[in-house]
């Protein structure tokens, strides 16, 4: 029996390594069936489906312009046919969509079939932390969702760059298999197990550290305050999953998941880019105005996420041990300056203990 | 008994932290002697002496012109003279000079004194690998030398720019002394104990991985590749620290001696700068043709250091370990092209194992 693998989503990201999953599936067709196929939420362009142009001209134009996809990669919109008889499900969609889908998705799942969330960030119901791919194992019935993050920008992706990529999992042979779907020779992912929370985490809190570096850029304090900056931003990362995961192991964050993407995240990246603006235009702009001017208004996952994780923060009592990210948000939410952000850490002593 | 402190050296970075120094001895009259002799090799600056503009003064026009030293900071011309009666000895000067000093140094040495070290990098002698610190204290009948390290460019410090900084030492009470004399509201140490290796040896190292971001950059590899590059090195740091230190600390790789000094070396600083050009221009520039032009001839750390490690890589026959530091340097020495960098860790697996 071979396996059949769905991609559901069709965004930038998803199209970029949907490109891994079409030829991998296609060299080795002993496992796996060679069609894969992909919900599309379904568009209009310029009077042509999007499902249709990317089934006749294999190129997402709207999300992937100019780059070719594997003619085995099928575009499907709607999304219970997209996942029939599906056994490997990879879930590459915003949020926002996610609950949506997967009670469509509940009713048809295979037992025995595994899925991958490639989902940066978390969601909070009643003030408590739900990570993507718990929520989505909740919504399908157990299925066990494995996660892949790293320091992946999709257009680098896309373009053939080389780049490492973290699977995190609670089974080994669930990562390889996953490892078989998306490694190439340029596309290197290194198998965690056991420590899947800390790889999922790492994805969303990364974006909170990237606002401090650009608050940091913001108001030129220099290479030494930025890199302090980040670094303390990982303490607290560490001590935020450790909410989660008494079991966190410091070697993950050495992972592409870690330190790879935290730098390419607090060095470019939007994320720092907008945050940069933020604090030299304070107090004469606001993250919405800034994500209209600089994003076409979509909305930007730093601010969002320094609001949900501070939110848990203070739900539990914990804003002395978070003054970092505690400050990010705060300064995000006009309450307190950016001058601010130093003296909420300048006393700090940040101590990784097992 | 009040503690007499010295400071070996007054470079741009001997001239920063020595205001650290001379301010925190003058508010601890009980613990330090007021006084904080300097050595200063004498130079000639328009027909005065550097000790004398900097007792007069107050400010090294030389290495740290526009900034006022404490009045209690004294230049010394003499190496003897600057150490007498000395409890506390702050080495900070180039490598070349520590040999001589210290044979100078060596005879007056009291019992019971103590030292610091905040030279980066190291020497080979015989194709092993000395640490500055075990050349100082070995030279100064087995003195305790503690050793300070970490995101701390010299010219921002004597800004006023906040920055963190790693103390490394075997006995935490050592730690504690030097912790007082350079910490102050805006350098904030943190104190490691029993991995004063690690902490050194990130200090040297990074300077490699800073080389091979920089040859990242010529090549407009991406911001993807490049953070999988700097991550390679770091495990590959870690490696080789174990060959001196089995006993390796990772979480000490997360203090400022670790990720936030290859931070700032990686994204920003010469080693980066220098590489990108030799990429840049490869093969028609030299490291030597881009010191000349870029660094008025002062030599470049990075492939001086890579040069090293390689050579006790090769005397040890771990190439297979080491194929990033060993390519790294091959591409300095321009025995292979700057593009042949990925091809030697493409397919490499890191992974920390304690």
């Amino acid at each position: 029996m071979v396996l059949k693998v769905c991609m559901i989503g069709s965004g930038n990201f998803a199209s970029a390594l949907v490109i891994n999953v079409g030829d991998n599936v296609k060299a080795n067709p002993e496992t796996f069936d060679p069609i894969v196929n992909m919900w599309v939420f379904e568009e209009d362009i310029n009077g042509r489906k999007l499902t249709e142009i990317i089934n006749e001209e294999h190129e997402n134009v709207k999300y992937l312009p100019g780059i070719k996809l594997p003619s085995n990669v099928k575009a499907v919109p709607d999304v219970l046919e997209a996942a029939e008889g599906a056994d490997i499900y990879i879930f590459c969609l915003p949020h926002q969509f996610v609950s949506k889908s997967c009670s469509v998705l509940k009713s048809q799942v295979k037992a025995g079939a595994i899925g991958i969330s490639l989902i940066k960030g978390f969601q909070i119901k009643d003030g408590e932390l739900i990570l993507m791919s718990e929520e989505i194992s909740n919504m399908l019935n157990g299925m066990p969702v494995s996660v892949l993050m790293g320091a992946n920008l999709a257009t680098e992706i896309a373009e053939g760059k080389f780049c490492e990529s973290t699977i995190g999992c609670k089974s080994y042979e669930n990562g390889k298999t996953f490892r078989s779907l998306f490694q190439t020779n340029i596309f290197r992912t290194q198998i965690v197990e056991g420590d899947r929370i800390t790889v999922e985490m790492c994805g969303g809190l990364k974006n909170i550290i990237a606002v401090g570096a650009g608050f940091s850029d913001g108001m030129k304090m220099g290479n030494n305050t930025k890199a302090a900056i980040i670094r303390m931003g990982i303490m607290e990362m560490i001590e935020f999953v450790k909410l989660y995961e008494p079991n966190t192991q410091i070697s993950t964050y050495l992972e592409s998941c870690g330190v790879a993407d935290i730098m390419t995240t607090a060095y470019g990246g939007r994320n720092r880019a907008l945050s940069e603006e933020f604090a030299k235009q304070y107090p004469n702009n606001s993250f919405e105005d800034l994500e209209k001017e600089m994003l076409n208004g979509q909305k930007l996952q730093g601010p969002l996420t320094a609001k949900e994780v501070a939110n848990v923060i203070k739900t539990k009592k914990l804003e002395k041990k978070f003054p970092l990210f505690v400050t990010i948000n705060a300064i995000c939410e006009k309450e307190i300056p950016p001058q601010d952000l130093l003296e909420s850490v300048q006393f700090t002593t940040y101590k990784f203990v097992k």
